[in-house]
């Protein structure tokens, strides 16, 4: 079958098992072809192509709703569609969303790039159904991971206890990203064993049912089965929550997944469907991995699978970060480390391994593990805990009411802060300054390069006075393999770079400080330059004497509530009198694409940065 | 016993079960005087004080940790800890804190005013302990509908699936604030059921062990039920997360608190501990309460108990919102109404008994709440979603990720906005300008009076093209007792009061709107007052209009991030001068006490705002 002539899924409802199988390792070829040359969600989107394809078969989108929890699995959905043609532009600047997009396609109904949110907002579209006397299908795709997120279980538990229809299908690769945690995960385990069990009882069943007699003892066997079932069914998390439960059945068997979702279709209640997918089914070093390499991956050969690259000049600061928090935990005792299900993404496989009793991932789980990190800390312990920025927002209440009211010392490590590239608006890091900078007593910073952010991870631990924030962002950095235990004065910013002929004070922090120097020596820019490491507290020394010329604040997030926010309070605060510029992210989301692209686009590149250094030159000559 | 001479809860370990019981009354005798004298949390005070005063028996507080989930339940907790004296100046300023609170008390390991804090705490104590090879016990005190919020969820996850040792303990009185909702709330109904038919028979075993053949009887009867209870173990929501769970047992029962607590103290693992407790428990009209009236009260007469005020001049801003909500409800099919566990403290009654099939209670569900908002947005409806400002602070991510970021036309009702008295800093809804502003695409409103609200209300309805967010505040109201169908123009402000002489313009909103007019009036102030009713987006065309004079930003709410904040960055983008002063809350959390006492205290009562006009007269004439 021709992929990418595919329009709409209708054609679909003609084909048979058979074809139906064909069709589904086409779109497993296409996609192992298409996002090995693209990169992109992998594993996940592997996983789900039978669900896919018999989700297609049995419903009627867009007329019936499919909402992918996050949304990145929902590549299949995409090629069935009608959008295959433009997987080549995957990520990509103006080309197709990694996630579902409702103004991709009508066969999105809902966009998420967070997990555990389709739950919720399936129920109110299908409450919005039932009072609008709609008749459609709600369907909620969410893996097992995200299932066991909070919002997730609230959902479940208020579905439970009202009166309409939900189709939850729990698509349960074991997996999340890397590993599941928690006791319900176990509880997973145990029906995954039985249901191995049950299958090697289906094959003697089968061969049973091919003689007349036989069919006549499967009957009979079949229904103590039923009986059986219908008791192990008593004993579902689902159960608890007063909600129906089928499963679990093997994801990757397109008859039985159709007879499974017909099923369902017909009921008139909400219902949980349990599937069994193996993530990066078809390619298998994807179905080997276990630490989730193949979740998301940059462009690889198909013949040699993704290759670890070792880079030692330049290394991520996800790595950078988790290195120094390794070496300060050689040296001392007090150290725990926390993550929501990140352990790969963020780096601490080698933290995880070295000091397992020191070492906590709990899974999606932002809430409880920001306040978890309060427990630690007022126990006396010194928690890391590391959380991309985008997700942090799930736990900012957490480090205001927990963590900063009650003062408790910790490192946050806000990683992915600022843009992200392809994962777009979901996923941007541009919220995070605006989030933390109005909780009183919360220290933020910003690290130039790793030796400082070294240096502000020392602060952090050495002083254990106040909760601190440090941000990084998605870039390289330079790995210095060494480490110091220099600190850094809480609150001194540093004046990176003086010109003699200096007009104009730029005010930067993170990524931007270097990049900025480097612009200003290869172009003689009549510019000092500013790194202000600590966004919270403010240098106000510095500020004050930096209002001498125009200042302008250059900042790659968004400027409502960033450091140009903070800024500007303070000067109006103080009657300083100065001529600010403000160079950031206006007030909008910001789409996908590479970085480059999106700079561009934003107003927010180098280059926008010396056009506004010429203008304020030029204006002040003309003066 | 002279509960005021309480030092600490050694004494209690002398005491037999008699003595207990009466300790018990003595102590809910001391309760009812002193709280319907005071005010403060009433219901879940006397539902609890048999199991606090079994707690301090049976455990070494403060060796031993009690985590109480919100704090609000733990006044016995202070009685037996040596704070009785101190209940005169419950929540007062100054005085005693509604809550636990770590300054008050080496016996009150954690602070919370925030639900499900404490399971996630309390796990992070006991890893802690657990790392630092001590030994005491952590025990987190729960409600029921607590412990069905999201971040409860993943913390018993979580601990289900680590090797430590938390007790839970589950105080279980079916009631939360008013009701509970979901489908785990029907299996914990069904739990109580069984409960009460295992009494039944336990009176039976009872008669039976009085004699030798009798006991002999009993002692069968006790192993088969022991092997049932087994069996029925498997089937608790505790168990599918790998916890070990016990109960339910008779809260109120002193003897068999103590052999229950005994049992989870010889354990070496995790255990949810099911109590059974009544709500109210010795004062009738409160045991009789469904609807949360005795939950938090006033000061009442206990021999009439609590009346219901009605004053046909003022209301609360949460009953004028509501009846306005509903008067469009009336006119039109369209619009729904979530709230998270707030029925009666929204005023939401009228509403949920007029539109039951368009009225949703989530629970203490936040998350779900707004995403559900979410849903049912994107199904067509115009969803109203009332939240207390500082328990909105959940669901932040779920107002960026989902609401904001898809654009999705609705209504957050920001109840309880600003100081909000002797709740103290866990409630104080400060955050919410500073956390929403930076939010593409919210418009953020705030009314003086009724009538505003009802037109920005309508705004929000009539115009469905954003996702509007309309905050207000604990303080009453005058009534109008009628409703408009007027709008007003997106981001247009008001020039409320000018003056001939005006020397100063004065911007400020809600309440303080009128305050200050009142002042302005009675005192012949020189100043203009500016109604900044749209905090986002502001008025431009009226900023620049005020530049030419001093500006005093009047707000009750934290300076960081609120309205001045956004008018500095306006004006210093702008490169407008202006001369700015703020009145505001500085970076520092807020303690509790009456209002006035907190104005006064931060330096924001109108008084502060005379001064400081008269200041800038006194500058300006200098000049």
């Amino acid at each position: 079958m021709e992929i990418k002539k595919i329009e709409n899924p209708r054609f679909l409802k003609q084909l048979n098992i058979t074809e139906l199988n064909q069709l589904s390792q086409d779109i497993r070829d296409f996609l192992i072809e298409n996002i090995s040359q693209t990169g992109g969600h992998f594993s996940s989107n592997l996983g789900i192509v039978e669900l896919t394809v018999a989700l297609h078969y049995v419903f009627d989108s867009p007329d019936d709703k499919f909402l992918f929890d996050v949304g990145h699995q929902s590549y299949a959905h995409k090629i069935l569609t009608g959008r295959a043609s433009q997987f080549p532009m995957l990520k990509k600047y103006g080309g197709l969303c990694g996630f579902q997009n409702r103004q991709e396609s009508i066969y999105d109904p809902w966009e998420a790039g967070h997990s555990s949110t389709t739950i919720s907002g399936a129920t109110g579209l299908a409450l919005a159904r039932d009072l609008k006397k709609e008749k459609f299908e709600v369907v909620s795709v969410i893996g097992d991971a995200a299932l066991m997120s909070g919002e997730s279980l609230e959902a479940l538990n208020f579905l439970g206890g009202i009166d309409t229809k939900v189709i939850v299908i729990l698509n349960d690769n074991n997996m999340s990203i890397s590993r599941n945690v928690g006791g319900l995960s176990n509880f997973l385990s145990d029906v995954r064993m039985s249901y191995q069990y049950n299958q090697a009882k289906n094959n003697y069943t089968e061969i049973l049912s091919q003689s007349p007699m036989g069919q006549k003892i499967f009957d009979v066997t079949k229904k103590v089965k039923d009986k059986v079932k219908k008791k192990i069914l008593l004993d579902t998390p689902f159960s608890q929550f007063d909600l129906d439960y089928i499963g679990p059945i093997d994801g990757h068997n397109i008859a039985e997944l159709i007879r499974a979702l017909e099923t369902v279709k017909s009921l008139d209640h909400s219902v949980v469907l349990h599937v069994l997918t193996k993530k990066g089914k078809g390619y298998k070093p994807a179905e080997k991995d276990h630490s989730g390499v193949y979740h998301s991956v940059a462009p690889f050969d198909i013949s040699k699978g993704v290759q670890k690259v070792v880079d030692d000049e330049k290394h991520s600061w996800s790595q950078s970060v988790s290195d120094h928090i390794e070496y300060l935990m050689s040296k001392n005792d007090d150290i725990c480390v926390i993550t929501p299900a990140m352990i790969t993404g963020s780096c601490l496989q080698n933290i995880f391994k070295k000091y397992p009793e020191r070492s906590f991932d709990v899974g999606i789980a932002e809430e409880h593990a920001m306040t978890l990190a309060a427990g630690l800390s007022q126990g006396g312990e010194f928690p890391f805990l590391s959380v991309y920025s985008s997700f942090f927002q799930r736990a900012y209440d957490q480090l205001n009411h927990d963590i900063a009211r009650m003062h408790l010392p910790c490192l946050i490590g806000i990683d992915r802060a600022g843009l992200v590239g392809g994962d777009g608006a979901t996923h941007h890091g541009v919220f995070d300054i605006g989030l933390i900078a109005p909780i009183p007593g919360v220290v933020i910073m910003a690290p130039k390069d790793e030796v400082e952010a070294q240096k502000l991870i020392n602060t952090a631990y050495y002083n254990k006075d106040y909760p601190y924030v440090m941000r990084y962002s998605k870039n390289k950095v330079l790995n210095t393999h060494q480490h110091t235990d220099d600190t850094i004065k809480l609150g001194q910013w540093e004046l990176i770079k003086e010109a003699n002929d200096a007009m104009i004070n730029v005010v930067t922090y993170g990524d931007n400080v270097n990049a900025v120097v480097e612009m200003a020596e290869a172009d003689h820019l009549p510019i000092n330059i500013i790194n202000a490491r600590f966004i919270k507290p403010v240098d106000t020394e510095m500020l004050e004497r930096i209002s001498d010329k125009p200042i302008i604040v250059y900042e790659t997030d968004l400027i409502n509530g960033s450091l140009g926010s903070i800024m500007s309070l303070y000067y109006e605060k103080n009657h300083i009198d100065v001529d600010m510029s403000f160079i950031g992210i206006e007030d909008h989301y910001v789409t996908f694409g590479d970085n480059e692209s999106l700079y561009k686009q934003e107003h927010i590149s180098l280059n926008d940065l010396k056009n506004k250094i010429e203008e304020i030159k030029h204006e002040k000559r003309k003066n």
